[in-house]
């Protein structure tokens, strides 16, 4: 035994599971949760078990949620005519974070990977549909990763939902703000010379 | 709220109290828990959890304990007379995990910090001076860290810990194996020098 206590070591070995944490990270992370109120550690651990076992998924977009529907889904003040699908919860937060967007969402929760055996079957793909179908939407904008796999996402999506003759359109491809020309990779100006608007 | 979920940003919340985790870092390990599996999940909670409640400290050598004493003062097979003196549990793990030290620990719990109001008085030096009276102890390592407060702690002990006719010794300031001279800072080079070693 490394530690001179077997809770400890066991701490240590849970903590550097986590995604980016090492060994000596997860040391000092134990030794501070070691060292805070006890008040303090304990609210972490208690953090952890109640979204593992309240959190689930929204049935409706599939976004993470405590209730059915999300509390997104169930806001009546937001459009839902237009629904952004995106790959994980995560994305959500972060185009939540701008405020700009008032619609609903649908996530996917993965991209189509072929070699990776990922088909429509295994996303949120289904019920998608389903929702353009049903829910009155007009238009559906995906803002799906720009990586390789996200664009053929993108393209089966758009193929697909244009049957339902839905409105489909995607997210700006182009240079992030405050980014730089000149250290801008030619894949991205390419898009954002595609992407050109008449101003 | 950003998230769709309170106990999601409950965690995201709790994650990022900890020292070198923004909310970024918590945003990835709270979706990182939300996708492993629930076991997984529960079992860093529960780690936490019992850390903090079953885990105190060795009435003996201060360290971190489970049991009273702790497993190495436990240990008869290391040599009670030899009592290396460190400032925090961690430092601890280090020694421990090269395998070369075979005597017991004094965790003093900090150094002397006269303009934060740490005398003598809030460290474990009283303990100390009675584990050297009682113990049977015949010399004592310092091994506390090489900054002004670590040197000027270890002076204290050297003076109060002579009067107890103890050997007391302080491991060796020098270059880092695996270091340059080039790159090395004064100070080190001086206590390098200082400190040679006919060969």
């Amino acid at each position: 035994m490394q530690y001179s206590s077997r809770h400890l070591e066991n701490l240590v070995d849970q903590l550097s599971k986590l995604p980016g944490i090492g060994k000596k990270t997860a040391q000092r992370l134990a030794f501070h949760l070691l060292r805070v109120d006890q008040k303090e550690a304990l609210a972490l651990s208690e953090a952890i078990e109640r979204m593992r076992l309240e959190v689930g998924t929204c049935e409706r977009c599939g976004n993470v949620a405590e209730t059915q529907p999300c509390y997104l889904c169930a806001d009546e003040k937001r459009d839902a005519h237009l629904v952004c699908v995106v790959e994980l919860p995560g994305d959500v937060v972060a185009l939540e974070r701008t405020g700009a967007f008032h619609g609903l969402y649908h996530v996917l929760r993965g991209v189509l990977a072929p070699l990776e055996g990922i088909g429509p079957e295994d996303l949120r793909v289904a019920e998608l549909v389903e929702r353009v179908r049903h829910e009155g939407i007009t238009e559906v904008i995906l803002a799906l990763n720009p990586t390789s796999q996200g664009e053929a996402t993108s393209h089966f999506l758009a193929e697909l939902l244009a049957k339902e003759g839905v409105t489909v359109s995607r997210i700006a491809r182009g240079v992030p703000m405050g980014s730089e020309i000149e250290l801008s990779d030619s894949a991205t100006l390419v898009r954002a010379l595609e992407g050109r608007r008449q101003i």
